[in-house]
């Protein structure tokens, strides 16, 4: 059973990249999901005037939890009472209080392939069995209501991203509330991701609160916030289950890092700074967009949101970790290898993300652009 | 499955306590294992400096474990490689790790009650079945080499804490060796709660390390280096589990919060500033023992570690949810009753906590006194 928990591959790229900074390569990273910008500056200062106030014990913050409330008021138009809101060190956690305190052993969970390597392995972690299902460019990457009625016999459960990673593409309501509908009818529980919500370069991202109570929601501060390693998250639980969630997160966690929850009050207050990385991040995407497919690289989803590019490479490789090794290794541009997403299909594919400066992705561009031509020599 | 995994009794009455205190009540908080000081100011010297010059994305220190290992060698002569440190949220996912990495599913995981309760609920969130064993003063509450040896059939594995929660008892090192020999020779996977190391007031305790290089270990920056909201400790793994710790860890949690990396990089070499807080904790416990067999409270096991008194109040109740409320209402100290520690007995104990300042635990005995002098009236 441990067995099937396979470490990240895309660490090792970027183990990689990092002794090749520390050379004096000009490593451009784009291996991993993190911004390149920190917290908010207000966040910081909040953050500086706790450090000589408080000694900062056991806590959880109420008036984050009602901020993270009135947040889901403002965007979505939903009422989640605070109660339903529990922290969590990030949105990893929050996954793993989902599936533990939604189903029992033995659960089937269906998801998306590709997708998040985490839902695979952390449903296995808890003995829930995951089902991937092959979803390709003709759904955009996504899981739809057709597949879902489609399933026989009907999973415990579905886990959905929205915007997707490694993908970008955004679920549009409809196809979100048509979900929602057939999970209903089938008694499936859903678990949606929308850890990425806040980064989309088109229709912003519906969340699934709109449409079932029932649905647990993960969400963090590391993305849209750029807070990555102050690890903290959330989980809306369904009003039944939020008393479990809270009794497992005691148990298993305690309470989520102190400081960051008065820093994260902070920053859900700072749009403008945050809306400006957004801008940063549709520049980034759409230089991108303009030069892969002069690279070769045509095979590509649009990402609606996040900042990834899922990039078809399988005229060029059927080995995505020695692709992505030996572009490093020539352009010390880093991407993650396919395969964390996808173990069938990932050989053929990388992600490339998009939330570093945009002179280092016009920089990135500049040097992968001969490098491609000189493959198809 | 789910319904067997029970909210802290003692967040009740830190709710009530808090209340109490909202309304201008004096309450003195005895009920939660906290240090109320905070970080070393050295430590949050190098939180300020960090904040303003780290954007702060996923990460795990190697400076820091490697000062791990070092710890290890100096404290207890003994080498751990850095690469079997493996850095956690603090020491809640750092034992939830060791239970995924060192069993299966319906593993039996024997464990002493009283004892801290994330362990039998820990084991149960990962479908390992925990095997409470009562332990009494005879034994000081600790599980022993024979009480191991007479196991039939042996378990899966055990949990041992020294110094232990809720009673502070430290095993001494020739029965650690003795439960390592037996564990040795029985096939049992042993992991050590070593989070209150540091904090003891005659013999200090002794690691597993020492005595069974195959065991988890598992501690915290949260109680001698009181940086409990700050939400960072470590599993030391066996080498043979390392890679799956590691895997597990970045599954389920990504890495540990930045900013407390680098502080507790800096906070282990405050161990002046450290102890002085073990000398306050020793001055309290002193006066607590001198003033607790005045009040009628005279069954005690004198706590060699951690910041607990575990004393018997069954002269007195059989519901110590009830009592430790009464107790809080009338004279604003706030205790945790035993419910958490020991299902089956801790009805008539309570926990108190001297991780408080000296004069808070005299104004505490000057409050206890009386009460209980017109209790027994």
């Amino acid at each position: 059973m441990n067995t099937r928990i396979e470490p990240f591959k895309a660490i090792a790229i970027s183990e990689l990249a990092h002794r090749l900074k520390a050379e004096g390569k000009p490593v451009i990273h784009m291996e991993f999901g993190q911004p390149s910008t920190g917290a908010p500056q207000a966040a910081i200062q909040t953050a500086h005037a706790v450090l000589d106030g408080d000694a900062m014990g056991y806590w959880e913050s109420a008036r984050l939890r009602e901020r993270i409330s009135r947040h889901y008021q403002e965007r979505y138009g939903v009422e989640i009472a605070p109660d339903r809101v529990i922290l969590t060190a990030g949105a990893s956690p929050a996954l793993l209080l989902s599936m533990l305190a939604g189903f029992e052993p033995g659960d089937r969970i269906v998801m998306a392939r590709p997708g998040y390597v985490a839902y695979r392995n952390t449903a296995r972690a808890v003995h829930l069995v995951p089902v991937e299902i092959d979803c390709g460019p003709e759904t955009r990457f996504q899981l739809s209501a057709q597949m879902i009625e489609a399933l026989d016999p009907a999973p415990a459960g579905i886990v959905i991203a929205s915007p997707a990673n490694p993908t970008g593409t955004i679920l549009p309501p409809e196809e979100l509330e048509a979900i929602a509908e057939v999970c209903r009818e089938r008694g499936i529980r859903i678990i949606s991701d929308e850890i990425y919500h806040g980064l989309s370069y088109g229709m912003p991202a519906a969340s699934i609160a709109r449409f079932d109570d029932t649905a647990f929601i993960v969400n963090s501060f590391s993305k849209y916030y750029s807070m990555v390693g102050w690890r903290l998250g959330w989980v809306i639980a369904p009003a039944d289950k939020a008393e479990l969630v809270r009794a497992y997160r005691g148990n298993l966690f305690l309470t989520p890092p102190s400081l960051s929850q008065h820093a994260a009050l902070t920053a859900m207050d700072c749009e403008s700074e945050l809306n400006a990385h957004v801008e940063t991040y549709r520049t980034n995407r759409e230089a991108l967009l303009e030069a892969l497919p002069r690279m070769g690289l045509t095979s590509i989803a649009p990402p609606d949101g996040a900042f990834y590019i899922w990039a078809d490479i399988g005229h060029l490789t059927d080995n995505s970790m020695a692709f992505c090794e030996r572009l490093l290794r020539e352009t010390f541009v880093a991407a993650a290898p396919g395969l964390d997403f996808d173990p069938v299909n990932g050989h053929r594919f990388m992600r490339l993300s998009f939330a570093v400066s945009t002179p280092q992705v016009k920089e990135a561009i500049y040097r992968l652009e001969p490098w491609f031509a000189a493959l198809k020599a």
